[in-house]
């Protein structure tokens, strides 16, 4: 046995992310007992067959009791509600963490929901994924290599915060700490905004009179760029409320920047536009080279 | 022989696209000779030593004599230059075409041009590229199953218009005809848009202070949708610029788009942004899985 050790795990929404933490704490022995909490009895049914769970349950309530750690793994606007409800079960000595990809926001619901309780609850968000989802696309290897960025707040002890940033380096992922601001403008920056520029992009040849005929001639610089348009609706509507005032600031500038181009190719400033398009052809090429071999997929 | 032949084909420009139409009109064996123009002796003489031309030529005017056929493939901010010194040494009989990947201003370019003899100008585009670049990255089966859009002239024959179609036909591509208005539009919506966008992007980030900590970040959504961003800023300049009415039109609509979004995100109406999301995914799923296997590189 490690140093490290959680005796019973809650996992609140067992999907992938949630179903690889747990696999991969088993898998670095730092796990008692792992209790899947979801909505769905098929589900963590699925869970429990696969190994990824020992328990089910249905009631945070009741899940709560002897936990040593909760991490919430459900889809970001569910926070609030789950935060709410896990309150009054809360006993002293759990802490709470989660693995969403906006910050401000869950801080905020955890403040409000949990009140003083609010030391308890450790804010993280592990940057990985894979493009199937659901408990069967888990693996215990997810983690491993990849970035983890926690944004403790004043209110967490010392030693919570070390036991958050322990789990996730036994589950083989290197943690980062920024403040929630600054995760959320790096998310919007590189993340969120891209996303909606990509679901604009298709959205607009979509809505063209001449729709099929775009499509029939879109070639692999649309296969790329749109790629990530086919991401699910709903979590991209929630993470986009939820990150909205960092993302609007990303929008403002992107706008802009385009209002900017669209000068340039107006006026047939050639020298200009190239200059734009030189600095990012050089940024994109360095940053590719640089991150070679990393394949986060986000959120 | 085939009862296709081209006795003298002139390439000029003769990098990836030129050089591998070179290839794939000896691979079918539908052509005599063929001259190789273009301005760098060097890049002439690695296309002489690998077997892609037969005789190079750095005079237009030499390289025009007796020439059945002469394929315009150098950058599309050359075409007026060339045309315009081609235009004293073009003889009757001789079929010029193009490669570029915009066709409304080569068009002016080559009424401007040519005069008169402009009815022997039949402007195309194929679809299909690599990421390499260059003579040495030429394939004698590039255009094979690729798209060719021709954008035939009223001034042209149908007996020209027919030998262009044979000889795409001939290196294995698909021929689809459409106006150079349509075209340019397409290509400006699923193409040049996108590659706008995506340097946009890639220039936001690099602009902000804290551009090293967002790049460290950045995931798999920014490495697709980014992808484009490291193309040539020289070639799409040019193509931007060549363009530019279809492209700002484009530009246009998707401010349009982009600020409808940002009021959605703004007033948290998650419906309306769960529609667009909803719609753009769909297309995009839809699409991915129709358009599986056709792996074309624009320009």
């Amino acid at each position: 046995m490690t140093a490290l050790h959680f005796s019973r795990v809650v996992i609140v929404g067992v999907g992938l992310i949630g179903g690889s933490l747990a696999l991969s704490l088993k898998r670095a022995g730092v796990v008692g007992t792992v209790v899947g909490v979801g909505r769905s009895g098929a589900s963590l049914d699925k869970a429990l067959a696969l190994g990824v769970i020992d328990e089910a349950a249905t009631s945070l309530a009741e899940a709560a009791r002897g936990a040593s750690l909760i991490v919430l793994c459900a889809p970001v606007a569910q926070n609030f509600a789950l935060l709410h409800a896990l309150e009054p079960h809360l006993q002293p000595g759990t802490i709470v963490t989660d693995a969403g990809s906006t910050k401000s926001d869950v801080i905020m619901a955890a403040k409000t929901a949990l009140g003083d309780k609010v030391a308890q609850f450790v804010p993280a968000h592990p940057i990985a994924g894979r493009e199937q989802h659901g408990v069967e696309a888990a693996l215990n290897d997810l983690y491993r290599e990849k970035k983890v960025v926690m944004c403790p707040l004043q209110e967490n002890s010392r030693a919570d915060v070390a036991a958050v940033r322990a789990m996730w380096e036994a589950a083989g992922a290197d943690v980062h700490v920024m403040s929630a601001v600054q995760h959320d403008a790096v998310f919007a920056s590189v993340s969120h905004l891209p996303h909606v520029l990509s679901f604009a992009l298709v959205a607009q040849v979509a809505n063209a009179e001449d729709a099929a005929l775009k499509l029939g001639f879109a070639g692999g610089g649309f296969r790329d760029f749109t790629r990530i348009a086919a991401s699910s609706p709903e979590m991209w509507r929630d993470i986009c409320l939820a990150n909205r005032e960092a993302l609007l600031r990303e929008i403002g500038t992107y706008e802009a920047m385009l209002a900017h181009l669209k000068a340039q190719i107006k006026s047939g400033d050639g020298a200009a536009l190239e200059r734009v398009f030189q600095r990012a052809s050089e940024t994109r090429q360095k940053w590719g080279v640089a991150s070679a071999g990393a394949h986060n997929i986000e959120p």
